[in-house]
């Protein structure tokens, strides 16, 4: 697998989309298509989509295109959806309530426990998973294995938690708060900045006002 | 402002980030900043700092650095948030709620109604906003004057409801539906794709034990 080395960011990003697209095809019982096809419907040019994959290895035939299931299945490897994920949710306020309840598990994530401070929320299920209390979290992260921790607290908790995360073994953050959290190396982290997406969208809307 | 056009969106996307680090350095009374400092703070190099500002003019002074509050509020007025956008949000369930719950007003974001099909949800209010039934949406489009549609429907409701806020004149979506929407040039959108921003964080964890 040392192709998959040194794959940039942008290709990255794009994986899931694929994976996004393919599954739709597939429900459709689409059994293949062409990288024009493909190109098409994701909005990439073929050659775009041909570079991509050719980061991960030898997909498609010339003239007959890409079998859907063969390639689905396939960045289903390459994303690692070949095994479940378990995860931490610290916060249950909105963004992590929602979160929690979101069906995440068709993506093989598996939220073991929910955390909060507020006496309010501990004790209450959602989707049959208790919120606890935080105080138990590093003893949790002791006695379980867990992958990811997903944090929905607010921004001056956040570097917190992350550093009992960390501590506690976790190898990937889902940050929902709007800080940049300082974290080692070999923790990976993804960003949700939902501030900075609206800001985004009401420059362009101002920009195109203008 | 024609030097704002053909401006990238990477440099696009960093704006809300300076905003937001500039806030902070406000809130700390910090009133005059060098293009290093800065950098230091966000993690970017001085000179891409100077680069990406000088897209929008001059600011800074050479050997004094950056006033804090002029550029907090020039970066403020770049990004449109020299008046108020109102906003209809489509979908109140986990992901619609918590937007809806979420403080963006300080974002200069008004949401002025919020619509379901859900007759258990209608009549429900959330933070004084009356959820309305989804029926009323087209009529409410025509009455008032509505900047931006959140969608939170679910995927396959999501194209249908996009239709009716560019029939209805909105010039921008938020859209937190797992598809890509087709929507007229001069509409702007903004995703946020979270099941794509997930399964990246999973490629990154699974690369990472490899």
């Amino acid at each position: 697998m040392d192709k998959k080395k040194n794959i940039s960011m942008a290709v990255i990003k794009r994986l899931p989309k694929y994976y996004r697209y393919l599954k739709e095809l597939l429900k459709n019982d689409v059994e293949r298509i062409s990288s024009k096809e493909l190109g098409e419907k994701i909005g990439f040019t073929a050659s775009q989509i041909r570079q991509d994959l050719n980061n991960f290895g030898d997909f498609g035939q010339q003239g007959y295109g890409y079998n859907v299931k063969d390639l689905y299945n396939q960045i289903g490897l390459i994303l690692g959806l070949d095994r479940e994920y378990t995860a931490v949710l610290i916060g249950a306020g909105n963004i992590g309530q929602a979160i929690a309840n979101y069906r995440f598990n068709e993506n093989g994530l598996n939220i073991a426990a929910i955390f909060d401070a507020n006496p309010k929320l501990i004790g209450i299920k959602i989707r049959d998973v208790e919120i606890k209390d935080i105080d138990y979290l590093d003893s949790f992260l002791a006695e379980n294995n867990i992958d990811m921790g997903i944090i929905c607290v607010p921004r001056n908790n956040a570097q917190a938690v992350c550093d009992k995360l960390v501590k506690g073994g976790v190898k990937g953050i889902w940050n929902f708060a709007p800080v940049d959290l300082v974290i080692p190396e070999d923790v990976m982290v993804e960003n949700v900045h939902l501030s900075e997406s609206l800001l985004t969208l009401i420059y362009l809307l101002h920009d195109q006002e203008n």
